[in-house]
């Protein structure tokens, strides 16, 4: 049977469609979406959510004309069918295939990229304004989730957007969910529409003077009820945004593709700032998603499989973490937890359910979680802060003004560390050696395996330790764990020698250990010895054991970061400008530049960052060095 | 005459004291921060604002043991007077005297450290949960001015503790000022607060219905006042932070002891998260800051010397940045200028009375004005943001994931960079050359004087740049400018032979440039020959350049900012490791550490990054070789 779907290549090609062809339509977007995600893995529930919302804006409005800015942009799936990415969805977020996100050099019609939150206001307004002043008359929209509204900058945007007299339309895409759960005052303030206490107290109030009018019965119950509709749509529940300057609608029912037209065209003619308040479904039309959003928010493969695990037997970095956390906080009660949205990614659902007091999930807020922790721990708490490496960057300045320069003694529990895999550009956790070593405090380490992961986490809870301690690890299996849990404190700063060598000398970073001893394998089997160093520290670095590295005529650095003033860049100077070192040496990692989507392994082949790859290189070395 | 500033050394010292008494004691405190203030230096305004709110808070509360987060911190003089500091204050902000900010290493009294704004509710916070955890009773309040309520992480702060049920109290206060003048939506909030568009239209709906009531026109009155005065409570002008789950309380006059004193002692037996509102005049007690409280935030020594110029002749480095690009958008209708509060601090001011329809201050949201600027660049404009560089660092992931991944034209102009002189550790622009170099499409650039500024600005605003690109130059006079203006486009990447030498070569960023040449001007005189490289472009640096550097036996490396990872770093690794260099080299720059607040040319010295500096260590290092 021929599909309406089979025949969509631009967006134009809905313009006509009646109610009932849409409404199909919407069905088979549905069912297009979940088939190819549920095969090939992406991003599932958002999309879901947001079909009605895609169709009527693409008719209504002209795009790319008018600009669209979509937060996060993993909702924008359908988006991209209805923009000629139809047939290429199924090679969404694997290598050469399109991205996941909104990309500007993917299609004219993403006018704006995202991957992180809270963005699509700051960059709508940016639209706008430029409208404004080049003289154009074109519509700019900004479609944000409630969750991304917990972020400092959806405010940021909304509070600079609301003065100015320009014309801009900011569509909140109200599922009561983020990621996770949203939490906040915020979200409570979305949820309780009607059950708002300012409302409820007033109208009492109301009721409680009507019924001391002298008058009769009927009369005083139209008053009554005339007050309160005007005061139900005086603070229910656009007042906030009325006071930051937007004119409010809503809330509108955001699967209804008729309501969504007909107030989206009268928009179009009404001036300035607004606010349109949509409620949907996160994973409408999936009964398992709308059940469990949390788990379908992205689906690798197959549905019901949780984010972290690439599907070995050996647990994940952050299961790891979170055991070890439990296990530690439960022994001191100044451990807590915090993450910013990022409870299941993160791992720390499992710390919230066994120490709940002692858990905070503050929303998408990375800002706000590490200058709460310092908080926390100027007076006198252990906190353990766990975000993503990539969106640990939005805290770069708490970091250094609020933890660092008052040494407190916070813990950065960096997830997503080094190549992230399908999300691509924008997640890639390529950064975060550079920016937290430059900060002069920060003890920064990272784990060669479980084991390691556990005694570093033991190691930056300890009771002398002062100051800021970063542990980053990737998105990933553990290479080792052991059964019994045996904490072992490690000097800051000492590497680890495992394997002796006398030609080559590999110092390797995190789980990159495990690709040193296999290139160490493949070289010894070409006639060249390498030894191999867990270099668990990245700062400060081991300086004892760069001293001793005389003999070497090659040193090569292996880091899944940034080479740029990076790991190997810190050692290279101190090898060479400190320690005189006389031999040639190797930088491998991440060249200047942003890693795009495709598997962790097949981006660890592609920068050369696997065992293959190592032994590669250091040949073509040694051969040129010959 | 015996003043009663005379005996006071702690808070106890001024519990006891009558309202006269404490009236007088206001004026005594008023009298010795101005006459510090004018003698030294220092903020001004904003301590003369809170003179009695300070009192107030260390009446009521009984500190350190309850908790005050000030938030920037910057009015906080009168407070250090309160709390020991009183007889140390004449040497604040100068070298081994008291810090002008907050600072824990200070005084127990400071309980938080700050210099950058809109941190104090999440740390506030952090302590209240802190306490609430350990089983404490103490009271946190958090003081928060109008303008700093403008940064995301505020309202990430409130946002979150809003909805828990803790005791805290924020402190709104409001005098209508940040720095500059407030903007933004919710500064308009804050000052309209009986002309609220909201309960004027409803109140007009209740006169409009109970006009029609069939009673006499007294009751109608009455019924009608009633209800104005129930929504004056709930709509007027709390009903945001009602929203966000506090209690709001005010506006309470910020001047009158008692009015506060009362609603403190109320406050401290209320329970949950409260917000009080207290009207202050920035200024107060100091006619002429009173009327231009913008000149007399920060002052220099003596009133009415704006805040950049360090004195000289010459203009100022921010002077010549605004000019120019009042020139360059003279001619080019596509550029505009964006700030964050700084408008006085950055130049722009000018630039915004010649251009303001292409000017924009967003307040103090450095990450707004980020993916802001990304929005106007995607839409064609040529956005040039104007950011100290201490302040920039909020930027950090905007800068990298809406501009850089995106590629997009925006020019950073990054004001303060290196050593900032007084404000000290928290302002300190010395990480810029790192994160910004980590960053991999980003062009890093220094001027060596006023007209390479404007002939970096004139390159970076080049039709065919694309990317990032960002000029960083210090709080100080230019060296050189000529009267006549004669843009000349700078090759990116390329460096200046300023001074030909055969035995050492110095490598010198920005206004180093010049330190350098007088090094070598001393090295001469002691019979060494240097040759001095002016590196304007950090990233990418000149290969071409550093791959002649043969024939010298030592290179040393001048930069204003954190040698770990900076330019000194990217050239050693270079030279060294790509290069195979073999002579020696010196990094020069500021140690691994936060440099405290002193004169910037004290810092200079005591950095070691004068001439005299430089001479020395290069002479030292010759001696060491022979």
């Amino acid at each position: 049977m021929t599909k309406f779907l089979d025949g969509i290549d631009k967006p134009e090609d809905i313009r006509g469609f009646s109610l009932a062809e849409l409404t199909k339509l919407a069905q088979e977007l549905r069912d297009y979406v979940i088939k190819v995600v549920t095969q090939s893995g992406g991003h599932l529930a958002s999309s879901l959510g947001v079909v009605e919302l895609t169709l009527a804006l693409h008719r209504v409005f002209d795009m790319p004309r008018d600009v669209v800015t979509w937060d996060v942009g993993h909702q924008t799936y359908i988006h991209k069918i209805l923009t000629g990415r139809r047939r290429q969805l199924p090679t969404i977020r694997q290598a050469e295939g399109i991205s996941g996100f909104q990309s500007r050099t993917e299609s004219e019609y993403d006018n704006f990229g995202a991957g992180h939150a809270s963005t699509s206001i700051s960059a709508a307004l940016g639209f706008a304004r430029a409208r404004d002043m080049l003289g154009g008359d074109n519509h700019v929209i900004a479609v944000v989730g409630d969750g991304a509204m917990t972020g400092g900058l959806a405010f940021e945007g909304l509070n600079n957007a609301g003065r100015v007299n320009t014309d801009i339309l900011v569509i909140l895409n109200d599922n009561e969910m983020s990621i996770s759960r949203n939490v906040g005052a915020l979200s409570t303030y979305f949820t309780e529409v009607s059950s708002n206490p300012l409302f409820n107290r007033f109208r009492n109030q109301i009721w409680d003077i009507a019924g001391k009018l002298p008058v009769g019965a009927r009369t005083v119950r139209d008053i009554g009820h005339k007050l309160e509709e005007s005061l139900k749509t005086l603070i229910q529940p656009g007042v906030m945004f009325d006071e930051l300057g937007f004119k409010y609608y809503g809330p509108v029912n955001g699967h209804s593709l008729t309501d969504l037209e007909s107030i989206l065209k009268r928009l179009k003619q009404i001036q300035g700032p607004k606010l349109l308040h949509i409620k949907t479904v996160k994973g409408r039309g999936l009964k398992q998603a709308e059940s469990d959003p949390v788990s379908y928010h992205g689906v690798s493969g197959k549905p019901r499989q949780p984010a972290p695990s690439s599907g070995d037997k050996m647990p994940s970095y952050n299961t790891v973490f979170t055991h070890t956390l439990i296990d530690l906080a439960k022994h001191d009660p100044r451990i807590v937890a915090i993450t910013a949205a990022m409870a299941e990614g993160t791992g720390l659902v499992e710390f919230a359910q066994e120490l709940p007091e002692r858990f905070f999930d503050v929303g998408i807020a990375e800002g706000h979680a590490v200058t709460f922790a310092a908080g926390l721990a100027a007076a006198g708490m252990k906190p353990v802060v766990a975000i993503y490496s990539t969106f640990l960057q939005r805290a770069y300045d708490h970091i250094i003004h609020d933890v660092d320069l008052q040494q407190l003694p916070v813990v950065f529990a960096l997830d997503r560390a080094g190549l992230v895999g399908q999300d691509g550009v924008t997640h890639q956790g390529s950064f975060d050696l550079a920016y937290l070593s430059s900060v002069p405090g920060m003890t920064v380490a990272a784990p060669r395996d479980g084991n390691e992961l556990r005694n570093l986490l033991f190691t930056a809870l300890n009771e002398e330790l002062q100051g800021p301690f970063a542990i980053r690890y990737p998105k990933d299996s553990v290479l080792r764990l052991s059964e019994e849990i045996r904490y072992q404190p490690l000097e800051i700063g000492s590497w680890e020698e495992v394997l002796p060598g006398e030609e080559v000398i590999l110092l390797a970073v995190g789980p990159l250990v495990e690709e040193a001893v296999h290139a160490a394998g493949l070289l010894r089997d070409q006639g060249v010895t390498a030894a191999v160093i867990n270099c668990r520290f990245v700062k400060p670095l081991d300086r004892r054991m760069l001293a001793g590295i005389k003999r070497h005529a090659l040193v090569v650095t292996l880091e899944e970061g940034n080479i740029l003033n990076g790991f190997g860049t810190m050692v290279c100077d101190c090898l060479y400008r400190e320690l005189k070192f006389q031999g040639s040496s190797l930088k491998l990692g991440i060249d200047d530049e942003h890693v795009k989507h495709a598997t962790r392994s097949e981006q660890q082949n592609s920068t050369g960052l696997d065992a293959a790859g190592i032994a590669a290189v250091v040949m073509q070395k040694q051969r040129e060095a010959v």
